[in-house]
C-alpha cells in the first residue's frame, strides 16, 4: 500500500488514513475515516494492508495519509468572548474576583456590535486553531451602554453568531437573563447593558431571535430574582440551559441570607436542575448540593484555568461525577484558551487539594472535553470519531517538543499536549 | 533610520535593535544591545533615531532588528533529566509521590552512560528551545546497576556535562550525596546505583571530578544520615549546595521521629543553611522552618508543575519570600518543561490556596526565573540584559495565538506566554 505523507488536511469527500486516532476511549493506530458533506461516513479500525499501489481492503483509491494523532474537535462549554481583551491586563495588584470584575466591566462598557464581532471572531479563531470545534457563549451584553435596546434588540447576539460563522466554529449562543446587581438590587454601571428589565421582556427578546443556535442562561442567583428563575427554565423547553453556580462564597452567603437556601437548593426548588442544565463552576458546594446536582443528572462545567486565575477555589469535580453529574470544560475568561490545560487542570487541582493522584483518568477527561461537552451544548451529533457524527477533527503533531518521545495514548494527550500542538484539521 | 526586519537572530559580534526587551524589571521598546564574544557590551534604552540609512545615534553601521520581546534566557534550577522519559507514562491509576517513585526507579535502573547522555541531550534541547539557558541538574545516578563504580567513577556525571555542551545549555551539575533508603535504612533496589557508601567516598569521587561546573547536593534528610550532612556542607565550600526539603509529609514525620527536629531544623543545626544553599520544594513547613530559611537568606526552588503532578501540595512561597528567602524555579520531573508555566504556577497555587489574587508580581516572578535562578546556580554573570552579562537571550514572538493582542509587559510574559512562543535566540 503506497500512501502519501503530509500534514495539510485533504479536501472533504475523501478518505483519510489517520496515523493515530481517538476512537471511543482509546487511541488506535491506522484508522481509516471517510468524510462526505461534513459527516463521517465510515470508520475502519482493523485495516488489511495489501500490495503496493492499492488502498486498504484492496481498493485502488488513493487515501490521504494524516500524520499525527487525530481527535474529535473539542467543546468549550463556557466562553465570555470579550474577556479575551483582558488577557495579561488584570494581573497587577492584589484583589479578588470582585476587583477583577471592575476591570471586566470597563471593557464591557465600551463594546459596540462591530467591536464585539471583531473581538469574538479573533477569540473564536484562537479556539479553532487550538483544537476547539464548538463553543457555548454565555452572552449577556445585550443593550446599548445606557440600557436602550439596539434597533435590532438582538444586534449584539447576532454579532456573536456572525463571528462564529466567520471563524468556522459551531456556537450555542446562551442568551443570558441578567436582571439585578445582587439579590434585591437594581442593575448599576455596566450592568444596565445586561438587563432586559424583567424576565418577560427577556423571554420576548429571545423569542424574537429566531435562530436555532440560541440556548438560554441564568446569569446566577445573584443576578436573577427567584420568581424569574422558573420563567427561564420554561423558556428553555429542552434547549441547553446554563447557570453560573457558587463560584464565590459571597454568592452562597447572600443566597442563604435572602432565601434560607443555598444557590443549588434554590435552583432545585425552582425547577432549574435537570439533564439539559449545565452548572458552571460549582465550586463551593455542600454535600446536599452535590447530591441534588447528581440526582438531576445535570452537567457541571469546570473552568480550571479561570478558577485559579480568579482565585475561586477548587470545586468538588470527582464528588459531583460520583453522584451522577456529568463533567464538561470551559475556558471562560480566556486568560488561557487551551482545553488541554483545562482537562489536566481538573485532575491537577484535585491532586493539590488531596495530595493523592489519579482522581480522573485521561479517558474520562477526554470524554468531558468531547462527547459530554458537545451534549451539554445540545450537539448530540458531535464529539466522537464514529459513523454519522459531524466531521470536525483536529490533528496533534507528535514531533513537538512537548509530545516527542511520548507514546500515542490518552494520557499523553491529556497530560502532555497543549493547544500549540494542533497542526491541522479535517472537516 | 532604515532597519531590516527578521526573526532569525543575527550572528554574534553585531548590534541588535530589540523591538521590546526586559531590562531590569520593565519591558522597554527599542533597546539597542551589542554582543561580542558571548558578552553584552552595551545596552542603550533611549535611542535617538536619525535620518534614513544611518544607525541609532547617527552611526552608519546597520543593526539587526529583532521583532518580538527579548528576555534573558531563563534558569531552570531543578532538573532530573532522565525523568523526561516518564512524560505521559505515569498518569494512570491512583497513587501518591511514593507509587510514582517506583515507576521512576524502573527507568533509573536501566540507564547507561550512553543512554543517559542521549536522554539528557534531548531534554536539554527542549529546555533551550523553550527559553532556558541554564540548568541545575540534581544528579544521583552515579554507579552501575549493582552499585559498582564505572571505570571512571564520574562517567554518568560526565555524560550529563557532554549532553549540556551538545545541547547548548549552561549546566551546574549538582553532584548528589545519596546514602540511605530512609533514616537508618540501607539503599535498596535502584538506590544501590545512587550510593557511594559513605560521605567520605562521595567526597572523594566529587574531588576527582575536577570540573568547575560541579556543585553539590544532599538528596534529602531521608537519604543522607545526620552525621554526613555537615560533610557535604564542608565540601560545598561556597559552591551551590542544593537539597530536597519537606516535599512530603512522610519525610517530616520520619525526621521528627528520628531526631526530634523538622528537616529544616536538622539542616540548620548541621550548618547546611546559608546564602549558597537552595532548598528544593519546601512544601510542608512550620512557621519556625520558614523563619530559619529566611534568616539564612537561602534560596528556595519551587517546581509548581511537578508539585501538582505529584500531589505534593502547595508550599508557602510568599511567606518564605517575606522572611528573606529568595525564590527560584525548576521543572524537576519534566512532566512539563515550560518555565513560563512555573512562573505563573507559583502565583496560581497561592490563589487556589487563599482565594486572593496578587501575591507575586510579574516582575518578581521574572526575577525568580532569571537573576535569582542564575544566582542559585552560581552564575552571577547571567540573567540580566546589562553590560558585562553573559549574552544568552531568548525572543518571544508577539503574534502567537496566546500573545496576540496583549500588551508588551511583564504581566503578559508571565501570565500569557508559553515555551512555544520562543521564536529565536541571541548569543
Amino acid at each position: 500500500m503506497t500512501l502519501r505523507d503530509g500534514r495539510i488536511p485533504p479536501s472533504a469527500g475523501t478518505e483519510h488514513l489517520l496515523e493515530y486516532a481517538l476512537v471511543g476511549d482509546k487511541v488506535l493506530p491506522e484508522v481509516l475515516v471517510g468524510i462526505e458533506d461534513s459527516v463521517i461516513t465510515h470508520v475502519t479500525t482493523e485495516l488489511v494492508c495489501t500490495e503496493s499501489g492499492t488502498g486498504p481492503d484492496g481498493r485502488s483509491d488513493p487515501v490521504e495519509r494524516v500524520a499525527g494523532l487525530t481527535l474529535p474537535a473539542l467543546a468549550n462549554c463556557h466562553s465570555h468572548a470579550f474577556h479575551r481583551a483582558l488577557r495579561g491586563r488584570t494581573q497587577t495588584d492584589r484583589g479578588t474576583f470582585w476587583t477583577w470584575r471592575e476591570q471586566m466591566y470597563a471593557v464591557a462598557a465600551r463594546l459596540t456590535p462591530d467591536s464585539y464581532y471583531e473581538l469574538a471572531r479573533q477569540t473564536y479563531a484562537e479556539m479553532v486553531a487550538t483544537g476547539i470545534g464548538a463553543v457555548g457563549e454565555f452572552h449577556y451584553l445585550h443593550h446599548q451602554p445606557d440600557g436602550t435596546p439596539y434597533d435590532d434588540p438582538n444586534a449584539m447576539g447576532r454579532a456573536l453568531l456572525a463571528a462564529a460563522d466567520d471563524a468556522g466554529i459551531r456556537i450555542r449562543l446562551l442568551d443570558t437573563c441578567y436582571l439585578a446587581a445582587g439579590i434585591g438590587a437594581a442593575p448599576e454601571g455596566a450592568q444596565v447593558r445586561f438587563s432586559d428589565g424583567d424576565a418577560t421582556r427577556w423571554a420576548d427578546r429571545v423569542a424574537a431571535f429566531d435562530d436555532d443556535r440560541v440556548g438560554v442562561a441564568i446569569h446566577s442567583v445573584r443576578a436573577v430574582p427567584r420568581k424569574a428563575l422558573g420563567v427561564v427554565a420554561e423558556v428553555a423547553a429542552g434547549r441547553p440551559l446554563h447557570v453560573h453556580l457558587s463560584e464565590q462564597v459571597a454568592e452562597n452567603e447572600a443566597c442563604v441570607a435572602a432565601y434560607g437556601l443555598t444557590p443549588t437548593q434554590l435552583l432545585a426548588e425552582e425547577g432549574v436542575l435537570g439533564p439539559d442544565t449545565t452548572l458552571v463552576h460549582a465550586t463551593h458546594l455542600t454535600a446536599t448540593d452535590i447530591s441534588l446536582i447528581g440526582d438531576a443528572r445535570a452537567h457541571v462545567c469546570f473552568c480550571p484555568t479561570t478558577e485559579r486565575d480568579l482565585a475561586d477555589g477548587i470545586g468538588p469535580s470527582r464528588a459531583l461525577h460520583d453522584t451522577g453529574a456529568r463533567l464538561t470544560l470551559g475556558s471562560d475568561s480566556h486568560a488561557v484558551i487551551d482545553l488541554f490545560e483545562e482537562m489536566r487542570g481538573v485532575e491537577m487541582h484535585e491532586r493539590l487539594h488531596t495530595q493523592q493522584r489519579g482522581h480522573w483518568s485521561a479517558a474520562e477527561l477526554l470524554a468531558a472535553a468531547t462527547t459530554t461537552g458537545h451534549a451539554s451544548l445540545g450537539f448530540a451529533d458531535a464529539g466522537r470519531i464514529a459513523v454519522g457524527q459531524h466531521a470536525d477533527l483536529r490533528v496533534l503533531g507528535l514531533e513537538s517538543w512537548r509530545l516527542r518521545g511520548t507514546s500515542a495514548t490518552p494520557e499523553s494527550v491529556v497530560f502532555a499536549a497543549t493547544g500549540a500542538d494542533v497542526v491541522g484539521e479535517l472537516r
